[in-house]
C-alpha cells in the first residue's frame, strides 16, 4: 500500500488526540473500529489507506505533549485506561512529528512567510516518511467570524496582501488552508471556520488540481436532525417549529457559547434545517457553556408538527454524546476517503463527503440517508 | 377519472372515521392534505384516484352512526369543530353505505356463508356506484393471535373447513380478506391481525391475480425507529440496547396492553429493529393502557450506543401523537396507491408500499428513507 | 358573607379572561375547582370569600370584548366549548365592569391625573357593588425593565414628580399599584414588572396599612425547580449545573423572548435557584418565542449533579403546560387569601403567599413544600 | 467516641462494596461526604458515630475478595481509580471480617442452627473490636416473594419450626434479621425482601427492646416521585396517570426484571404513589433488565395531569443515576442514625428514618420534604 500522511491543524486538541490515540490503538489491534464509517463492509472493496499506512503529523499553537494530553482524556473517560497504556509510547513518537502552529499574535512577520513555514513543515514530514500524499485536516478550535475583505477575491490580490509584514488578511484557518494547497495537499475542514472558503483559495485549489472537503463535522444534534427531518417531509407532516438547546463543556463550550464565535456554528446548523424541511421554520437555537459536562455534549430538540386535519403533535429528543469520541473516527474516515479521491485524481469540492458535514460543500444534499447512498456510490466509482 | 371504492373493515372506528371525515373535508376543500403522502409533489405525475373519485363504504360490528362517532372525535379534539360541521351531512350519507360486519359470536352459521354475505355487500357497493375497483382496507381492532391450523395450508382445505357450520377456522380479519379476494378486490391490512397472511389466502390472491399490501401501519414509535436506526448503522455506531415504552389510551390501549393481543403488535415492532440494526439487541418493549390519554399516543425510547474507543452514549426520544390523525391519511394513501397498482395490473404483495408498514410484506427493507425512494420509483413505474 | 372585589390590571388578557371565565363557571357549578389551592380541604376552616362573593372588574388598554376574547381561548382549547357556552352571557356582564387602562403613550397628562382616574374607577366599582374590599391584581404583560430614579425613594418626591404633566416617572404597573393603594386596596403582582416594588410605594402601603403580595406567578419551570431543588439539598447531592430552556407561544413568548423584557423574568427565575441550592451553579436559561405553540408552554431542564465518590448523574424534565390554565386559578386564590388577610388587618408584604410566586416578597423561603406548610399555618392564623 | 459496628448482609455486593470503599476513603480524607445526609450541617449537633468509629463486617454467600470486587467497580467507573488505590489495602483488611452468609441450598441443617451461627459471627465481631453496638443492614439481592406461613404469627411457633432440620420456614433475609435480633443488634432493611416484617420477628424485636428500620432504599425514581407528587397535591392539580419505566443493568436488573422478584419491588413502589397523591391513579410500571447499562439506572416517568377547566398537561422526567453511588452513602447514614437511636434507647420501627425508604415502616408519611423535616427534628430529640 501507499504510505499516506494525515496532517492535523490543532493536533493537540481533544478531537485530534482522540483520533491519533484511536489510530494507534487500531494499528495495535487493541480496539474495534466502532464509529469508523470507512471500516463498514460497504467500503471493503474500495481502495483506502490502511490503518498501518497512515502517518500522523500536525500543527498546534499549544505545547502540551500529546501523551500528556491523552492522559487527561483518559482521566475524563474519553480514552479507556487500557487503550491509553497500549499507545502511550507511540503517542510520544507522534508528538515528535508535531510543529508549532500559526497564530497572528505570535507571528509578527508577513502571513506569506508564515504560510511558507507551515508548508515547509508539511513537505519535510512527507519527505521524511516517503509519503505518497498528505491530507491536511483542520480540527482546531472554531474561530470568530472573520470579515470579508476585497483581497479575498483573487489569488493575486490575496498573495499581494499576505506579503505585507504585519498585515492580517486571513484568519489562521485560511493560512493553514493556503499552506496545505501550496504544499500540494488536499484540505479538509472539520470546523466551521473560514478555512478554504474564499474565492482566492478556491482558485488556488483549482490551479493545483487538488480536492477539498468540508465543513463542520456533523456529530450530534445536526446528525440527528438530518436523519429525522426527512421523515417529516416524506410523511407530508408540517413542521411548525424546531427548537434546540446544546449544552457543551470543555473548550468547545467556552468557544461556541461566546456570541461572536457561535455566529459561524449556529449559521451552519440553521442552514441545513431549512433545506431539509423545504421551508423556513421557527428554529431558536442555543449553545450554552456548561463546564461541568467536560467532554459531554447534550442536545435537546423539540419539534412541533402538524398532521392530518391540523392535529398538533410533537417529537423531542435528547442526545448525550462525547464530542471527541464522535468526531475522531470521522477524522480518520476523511483522511482515508480524501486520500483515495486524491489518488483517483479528483479535484475541487468533494460533494460526496457531505455525509460528514453540517454545511456540506459541493452538494445541496443534507439528508443523511441520501448522503450515505451518495458516499457509497462515489467510493465505488474511485 | 375512474370512480374508485374504498371499503373499510372497522368503518366506525377512530381511524376509519377520521379518514372518512378527512376525505370529505378534502373534497370540500375545507382542509389541506397534511399527512397525505400521495399528495406530495413527488407523486403529482402518477395516476391516482382524486379525492372526488373515492367512494367509501365498509363493514363494522359496532352500530354507532358515523356522524355521531365523528362528533365524539370532535369533542376529543381529533377532528376540528369547523371540519366536523362542514362534513356532518356527508358523513350521514356515507353511514348509509356501511354494512354489518362479521364476528363469530353473532354469526352462528358457516364461515363460508358469512364470507359470501360480506363479498356480496362489497359487490353491491361497487355496482351501486359504478366503481372501476374497490380497495378493501382492514382498520379494525387488533385481534388476539389466532392459532395456526392445518386447514390454512391450501385453499381447498380452507374452503372445506369454512363450509362446516359453526366451525371457526379463520379469525374475522381473514374472513374479511377472503371475502375481499372473492369479490375481486385488492386487500390492505393496516393492522397486525392475521388477515391475508395464510398460505390458503395467498393462493387465492394469486389465483385471482390481485395485489395486496400490509401490514400494521407505521405511525409512531416504529416510524421514528425506522428513521433513526439507519443513522447508527451508517455511522458504524454500535447500538447496545433500544428500550421502548408506549402509552396508549382509547380502545387501542385497552386492546394492545392485553398480553395476548400485544403478542402480535410487539412481534411486528421487534422484527424491524433487528433488521434495521443488522443484529439482535436488547430491546425491551411495553405497551401500556393509560385511558386518560384518549387518542393520544406517547412513546419513549432510550437507545444506548457505543462509539469510538468504546465511548458510551445515548439518544432518547419522546413521541407524542394522535393515533387516528397519523393513521387516517395513510389509509387514504393506501387506497390510492393500491388502486393504481390494481389498475396497472400488479398482483401479489406490494413491497413498494412497505413505507407505510411496521411489518412490510414483499420486501426486506425497513429503512424509511430507502422505503420512500422505493415507493417513489415504483409509483413512477405504474 | 362579605361581597369582595377582584380588580384585574390587564383584564382582557389570557390569564385574566381564563380566571374570569373560570370563576363564572365555578359559580355556575359547571366545573370543579381543579388547580385552585384555596379550595383544598386544608383551607376549609379558613374564612375566604366564596365564588359567589367575588365581583370582577378591571383595567386594560386593549378593547376586545371579554366574551370575544374568551371565544378565542375556547378555539385554542384553553376554555372548553361547553364552559364557554355556559358563561358567555355572564362574561358580557363582566365586560361592562372593565375600564380603559393606563399607558403613557395614550395619556399625555400627568401621571398623578392618570392615577386619580384609575383609583376613581376602582372606587366606583366598589360603591356600585357595595364591596367590603377590592383586591387589585396585576396580570398584564411583563414590562421592560424601568430605570431606577431618585424620585422613587420617597412618597413625597414621587408625588411631586407624578404631578408634572408629560413626565413618566413610573411604569404603568407602578401607576396601577399607586392607584390601588390610594383607593385603599391591597395590591398583588402576578408579573415580574416593577409594580409596588419601589420605596415610595412601600411607604404608601405602610401609611395606608395595606397588605400586598408578589411577585411573578410560579406556574411552570420554576414551580418544578422549587420542588426538585430541595431534594438534591436534602440528599446532600451536589448540583453542578442546572440548564433550562423555555418555549413560549402567545403574547408572552413574544414579550419575554425580547431581550429587554426577558431581563426581569430571567432575573426572578435565577434568584430562586441559587437560594434553593445554597450556592451558585452554572445555570444558563433561555426563553424562546415559538408562536406555533400558542398558549402552550414547554420547559426543558437538565440538572447535572454529583453523588458519592464523585459519581456524575443527571435528571432532566420536560414540562408541558398551558400558561393561562396554570395561572388563572392562582389569581382567584390570591384574591381570596389577600382579601382574608385584609379583613384580618394584616399589612405589609404577605410572605406566606410566597407559595404562589417565583420571587416571593417578605420571605426568603423558596422551597415549595415549606411554602405550602407556611401558607397553611398562616391561613389558620387569620 | 464509642466504636460502632456496621454488619452488612450481602457484604460483597455492589452497594456494600461501594459503601465500604467510600467509608474507608472518607476516613482517609480522600473524598468529600457528597451524598451523605448525616454529614449535612443540619445534623452537626447530633451524636453520631464518626467515620473513624465505624467498623465493618458482614455476611455474604459470594466468595470474591472485597478488593477484587472494588476493582471491578473501579473499572466500571463507580469507584474512581485514585480512590480505589487509596483504599485497596484497607479493603483487604475488611475482607478479613467477612463471614460466609446463609442460603438454604448450602445449609442442609435447621434454620435455628444457621441463625445461631450467624448471630455468633456478629457477636465475635463485636467482641473482637470492643464495639458498643452493631447495626445490621441488609443490602443483599432482592428475594422472590416468600409465602405467608402460619408459623410466622408468633415467635414460639416460628422457633419451633426453625428447629426442624431441613425445614425452610423463613427466607434468608428473615433468618438474617432473626440472627441480628438474637445477637442484640438493631436491624435495617435496605431491600424490599421479607426481612423483619413478620409478626414473630417484630415480637422478638419488642422483647429485645431493639429498634429497626426499613424498607427498600429510596434512591431513584421513587425519590423523585416522592418529591414531585406533593407538588401536584399542593397545587390542587389532578394527576390522571403516572407511568414509569426503569432500565437497570447489573445484577439488580436481572433480579428485578424477573416477574417473581419484581413483585415485591413494584409493590413497594406503587404503595407510595397512591398515598402521595391521595387517590389511586393509573400507574403502569416496568422494570427492564438492560445489561449493557451496567451500574447505570435510568427511569422515565410520564405524568399526565389536569388543571383549571380541565386543561390537559404533562410532566416527564428522565433520571440517570448509578445505583450503588446513590445507595452506598445512605447505608452509612442508616448505620449512624440507627446507632444513635439504639444508644438513645429507642425501640421498635424508626418512622423518622422513612426519609430513606420507598416503603417506610412506622410512619404513613411518603412526602420527601416532610420526611426530611421529621428526620431532622427526631435526630435533634435523641
Amino acid at each position: 500500500m501507499e504510505p499516506t500522511g494525515l496532517w492535523l491543524i490543532g493536533a493537540r486538541g481533544s478531537v485530534a488526540t482522540t483520533a491519533i490515540a484511536g489510530l494507534l490503538a487500531l494499528r495495535a489491534k487493541a480496539v474495534q473500529p466502532t464509529g469508523c464509517v470507512s471500516a463498514l463492509p460497504q467500503f471493503s472493496g474500495v481502495w483506502l489507506p490502511g490503518w498501518d499506512d497512515l502517518h500522523v503529523g500536525g500543527h498546534d499553537i499549544a505545547e502540551i505533549a500529546l501523551d500528556k494530553r491523552a492522559e487527561l482524556l483518559a482521566e475524563s473517560g474519553i480514552i479507556p485506561h487500557r487503550v491509553f497504556e497500549a499507545v502511550r509510547q507511540s503517542l510520544s513518537d507522534v508528538d515528535g512529528q508535531l510543529r508549532q502552529g500559526y497564530h497572528p499574535a505570535t507571528n509578527p512577520g508577513s502571513q506569506a512567510d508564515a504560510a511558507r513555514r507551515l508548508a515547509d513543515d508539511i513537505g519535510e514530514f512527507a519527505a521524511r516518511h516517503g509519503l505518497a500524499r498528505v491530507v491536511v485536516i483542520n480540527v482546531s478550535s472554531t474561530e470568530p467570524v472573520f470579515p470579508v475583505l476585497p483581497e479575498h477575491a483573487t489569488l493575486q490580490a490575496l498573495e499581494a496582501a499576505m506579503a505585507v509584514p504585519g498585515r492580517t488578511v486571513l484568519p489562521p484557518s485560511s493560512v493553514a488552508a493556503y499552506a496545505a494547497l501550496r504544499a500540494g495537499c488536499p484540505f479538509v475542514d472539520f470546523t466551521p471556520s473560514t478555512g478554504i472558503r474564499l474565492p482566492a483559495l478556491e482558485e488556488l485549489a483549482a490551479q493545483q488540481g487538488l480536492p477539498y472537503a468540508g465543513s463542520d463535522g456533523k456529530t450530534g444534534e445536526t446528525l440527528v436532525r438530518s436523519t429525522l427531518a426527512p421523515m417529516f417531509a416524506a410523511r407530508a407532516l408540517r413542521v411548525r417549529s424546531w427548537s434546540g438547546t446544546n449544552l457543551l463543556g470543555g473548550g468547545d463550550g467556552l468557544t461556541l457559547a461566546d456570541a461572536e464565535h457561535a455566529g459561524s456554528k449556529l449559521a451552519s446548523k440553521g442552514r441545513g434545517l431549512a433545506t431539509l424541511l423545504g421551508s423556513e421554520v421557527t428554529a431558536p437555537l442555543h449553545i450554552d457553556n456548561v463546564p461541568d459536562l467536560g467532554e459531554q455534549k447534550i442536545a435537546w430538540d423539540h419539534v412541533s408538527f402538524e398532521g392530518f386535519l391540523g392535529a398538533r403533535m410533537s417529537l423531542q429528543f435528547t442526545w448525550s454524546g462525547y464530542d471527541s469520541a464522535l468526531a475522531a473516527p470521522l477524522v480518520l474516515d476523511l483522511a482515508r476517503f480524501t486520500a483515495a479521491a486524491h489518488r483517483a485524481g479528483r479535484a475541487g469540492p468533494l460533494g460526496a463527503l457531505g455525509f460528514f458535514f453540517k454545511d456540506p460543500w459541493g452538494t445541496g444534499e443534507h439528508r443523511l440517508a441520501e448522503q450515505f447512498t451518495a458516499l457509497a456510490s462515489w467510493a465505488e466509482s474511485l
